[in-house]
C-alpha cells in the first residue's frame, strides 16, 4: 500500500469509477467530481453505442477483484451476423472456441460501476462542474458558471477521466510543449432500439454482433440483457445516403425499407428513435505529455479518445489504470516516476490502437465489399486456422489477447506485407485454396 | 467596393495590420483589438527572429499601395553565408540574378504597418484583451479579467488575426467536428544580437544571410539597417548540447567560444542576450474549418502557424490577405462564400509550407552534414543553373514565385523522385559532374 493522498478523479465514467476501486485500495482518500447528476437517477441519453468488453476489460476488472459483478450485466458474443443485402444471414466467428467479446449497455455498466466505487469508499460530487485546474497545486475550481464564485479544492492527485472533451487537458492544452490533435471523422453515429418481443426474448440472434455493412454506411445491433438490441446507424453526415438526406418521415421509411430489408418490422421503432436521438460525431484525440510532474494525469478518453471501430475504447481506458496500477505497486509513493512511466508505456499503444480503428473505419466504409479485399481475408483465415502457432489474426492480437496493441500494430503491418506479396499471385482467384499459396506464405513468413 | 460593414480585427500584428487596410479600401469600418499595449509606444520583446520577406509578401503588399513604405525598412540578402567549422566562409546564391529575400525587424515593421492601417482609417484598441467571442451574432466580449464584468461589442464580420495561440480559433476549436491539431519541435530558439561597429556600419557582409550549421543546432543571423544584426540561436531544449545544459557565464562562454570561432569578439553581447532573452517554443497548428459562415474567419497564423525554418510564416499570413481580397472583389456582398473560397483555396496550400517547413528543420537538423544529401543538391543545382527551363529548384518556387505552394510540394516531391534514382547511379561520387548523369535526368523528366 501506498502513503494515503487526497486524491481527485475528475469524471465519473467507467473510467474514473475503475481507477476509483483501485486507488481505495492503495488506500487513499478520493473524490469524483461530475458535471454531469448521477447515472443512476436518470434516463440513458439515446447517444450511446453498446460496450464490447474484451480481454485487456476483463483483466482490468479481475485486477479490481469486480469481474464476476460484471460479467453478470454481459452477453457473450461469438461470432459476427453479417447480414449483407439479399443474401441469408452469415455468421463469422471471432476467434477460437471460447472466445467471445461481450454486450454491455454503457449505461447500466456506468451505474454498477458508480456503485461499486461507493462501496469501496469513494466519494462522488455529481453536478459539480469544474471550470479550472491549478496544475502546480493540484487545486480544482468549480461553481455554478464560469462567471460565478469558484469553489477551491485542494488535492494531492488529481486524475483527469473527464473523456474526450475533458477540461482537465484542456487546461493543460495551454502549456507551451503540450502536443495535440482532435480530428473528426466525416461519419456521424445515431443510437436506435430493436425492443424484445413480448416474452422477453430477442428478436435477432443474441450471441452476434449483427452487421448490415452498405458501403459509405451500417448498422449494427448488439443485444441487452432484456431482450432488446441498441443498435447504432453509422452514416455520412451529408451526402447522397446521409444523416442531412433524411429529414421527413416518409424518407426514413424508405430509407430503412431499401436497406434493411430483413428488419423491416422494425422500422416504427427505428424510425422514431431516428427522429429522436441526436446525430454524435467521432473524433480521434491525441495529446502528449499526458501527465503534469507528480501532480496530475490524464486517463483513457481524455488522453487518447479513438473512433469506436475496433470496439476498444473502453477496454483501452482500463488498460490504462491496470498500468497505473502496476507502476503503483512498482514504485511506491514516487508520483513523478509513477505518472511519467505510466504515459511513457501507454502512449505508442493508444496510438496504435487509434490507429488501428481509424484503419478498421476505412475498411468497413470502403472494402468491404471489395471482392480482392474478402478474398485476402479468407486466405488469412484458412491459414490462420490451419496454422495457429504460425498466424494469430490481428483482431484476436487486440481483441483477445493483453500484448501492446503496439506490437499488434507492428505485426498486424508485416502480415498484410505478406498478403501483398500473396495476392500477386497470377490466378489467386482461381488458386487461393491450393497448397502453394500455403506453401509462399510459410516462404514468406520465413524470410 | 462591398456594401460597408462594422468588421473587427482580433490582433495588430502584421497580417491583422495588412487586413485592415484592404478592408478599408473595401470601404468598411475596421476595430482592431490587442491585448497587448501599443508595439509603437514600447521596447521589443526580445523574443522575434528576423523576417525574410519574399514574393509573397512583396505581393500582397504592393495589391495594398504600400509597397515602398515597406521596402525602406528591408536589406536585400541575395545569398546564404555559411560559415562551416574552419572552413573560410562561402556563399550560396539564393536564386537569379536580382533575386533576393528582404531581412526586417519584427517590431519595425510592425509599427509602420499599424501607422499605415491608421493613416488608412482602421482604430486600434490596445490592451483590450478579447475573452470570449459569440460565434453565430459575432459579438467579441472584452474586460479586465475573465472573471470582471465584461463590455460587449456586435459586429458584422470578425477576422481572427491574433496568432498561433488564437482566442477566436480557441472558441471555434470547442464545436464538434472541428479537425485541430498542434505539435512543438524539440527544438527551442533564442534571440541574440551582434551590434553595429562604432560607425555604424555591420560587422558581416549585409547582403547575406548568415548561417552556422551545427548538426543538431544552428545560429542565423540577418542584418538590420541600424548596422546589427538580429541572430537566432536554434537549439533543443534538452540533451547534452542544449539550452537545458548551458547554465553558466563559464559553459555559455565554452559554448560560443567552441562552436562559433569567427564571432568570438561577440561573445560578451551574445552571451548577455543568451541570459537576458527567453527561450521559445516553435510550433505547427493547424486547423479547419477557418470560417463560422459569413461571421467570422482566421487569417495568418492563427489558422495555421508553422515553424520558422522556411521564412514563409509572415509570408503566407500576406498571402491569406491577398486571397481574401481576390474573393471580396469577385463575390462582393457574399460574405459566406468569400469565406468559403477562401478557407477552402488556402487550407491545401498552408498545409503544404507547413510541410515544407518542417521538412526544412528536418534537413537542416540532420542532413546539412550529410555528403551524400550535399552532392545531391550539387547535382540538383547544377542541373537547375544549365536548363532553368526544365528544373526550378523547390526553394525558388516556394520564394521567389506566387504560384500555389501545394504545387510547390508536389513538384519538389516528383524531383526528389527523379533525385532518388539519380542518386543510386553506381560512382556517382565520381561522375556526378558527367554528361551521363545529364541525361539520366533529362530521361527521367521525360516519363
Amino acid at each position: 500500500m501506498q502513503n494515503q493522498k487526497e486524491v481527485a478523479i475528475v469524471g465519473s465514467g467507467l473510467v474514473g469509477s475503475l481507477l476509483a476501486i483501485f486507488l481505495r485500495k492503495q488506500g487513499h482518500k478520493v473524490t469524483i467530481f461530475d458535471r454531469r447528476p448521477d447515472v443512476r437517477l436518470v434516463e440513458f441519453s439515446g447517444r450511446s453505442i453498446n460496450l464490447a468488453m474484451s480481454n485487456r476489460g476483463w483483466k482490468a476488472l479481475r485486477e479490481a477483484g469486480i469481474e464476476d459483478e460484471i460479467r453478470e450485466l454481459a452477453l457473450p458474443l461469438d461470432k459476427r451476423a453479417m447480414h449483407v443485402d439479399d443474401k441469408p444471414v452469415y455468421f463469422q466467428k471471432y476467434g477460437e472456441d471460447g472466445e467471445a467479446i461481450y454486450s454491455i449497455s454503457r449505461g447500466i455498466l456506468n451505474r454498477k460501476m458508480i456503485d461499486l466505487a461507493e462501496e469501496a469508499g469513494a466519494k462522488f460530487r455529481f453536478e459539480e462542474k469544474i471550470w479550472d485546474v491549478d496544475l502546480p497545486n493540484a487545486k480544482l475550481y468549480t461553481g455554478e458558471s464560469e462567471k460565478s464564485v469558484w469553489k477551491e479544492y485542494k488535492f494531492d492527485l488529481i486524475f483527469g477521466a473527464d473523456g474526450a472533451f475533458s477540461r482537465t487537458r484542456h487546461k493543460m492544452q495551454r502549456q507551451s510543449r503540450f502536443n495535440y490533435s482532435q480530428h473528426f471523422i466525416d461519419v456521424g453515429y445515431k443510437e436506435l432500439t430493436i425492443p424484445a418481443n413480448a416474452d422477453g426474448s430477442h428478436k435477432l440472434d443474441n450471441a452476434s454482433f449483427h452487421i448490415w455493412p452498405r458501403g459509405n454506411f451500417m448498422l449494427i445491433a448488439m443485444p441487452n440483457l432484456d431482450g432488446s438490441f441498441t443498435c447504432t446507424l453509422f452514416m455520412p453526415f451529408e451526402g447522397d445516403v446521409s444523416f442531412e438526406s433524411i429529414q421527413t418521415e416518409q424518407q426514413a421509411d424508405q430509407f430503412f425499407e431499401q436497406y434493411f430489408p430483413d428488419i423491416k418490422d422494425e422500422i416504427s421503432n427505428l424510425k422514431r428513435d431516428f427522429f429522436k436521438n441526436p446525430t454524435s460525431a467521432m473524433v480521434t484525440i491525441k495529446c502528449y505529455p499526458w501527465s503534469y510532474f507528480d501532480k496530475i494525469t490524464l486517463v483513457g478518453d481524455s488522453a487518447h479518445a479513438i473512433v469506436p471501430f475496433y470496439g476498444q475504447g473502453m477496454n483501452a481506458g482500463f488498460e490504462d489504470i491496470s498500468v497505473l496500477n502496476e507502476k503503483m505497486n512498482q514504485h511506491g509513493d514516487n508520483w513523478e516516476i509513477i505518472f511519467e512511466e505510466y504515459q511513457r508505456e501507454r502512449k505508442p499503444n493508444t496510438d496504435a490502437i487509434a490507429e488501428l480503428s481509424y484503419r478498421n473505419f476505412v475498411e468497413m466504409s470502403s472494402k468491404t465489399a471489395d471482392p480482392s479485399f474478402l478474398l485476402r481475408k479468407k486466405i488469412e483465415k484458412k491459414f490462420a486456422q490451419k496454422y495457429p502457432e504460425l498466424w494469430v489474426p490481428l483482431y484476436s492480437r487486440v481483441t483477445f489477447s493483453d500484448k501492446a496493441y503496439s506490437d499488434a500494430l507492428d505485426i498486424g503491418d508485416y502480415q498484410r506485407g505478406i498478403m501483398d506479396e500473396v495476392m500477386k499471385i497470377p490466378g489467386i482467384e482461381e488458386t487461393w485454396d491450393s497448397e502453394e499459396v500455403e506453401l509462399k506464405i510459410k516462404d514468406l513468413l520465413n524470410k
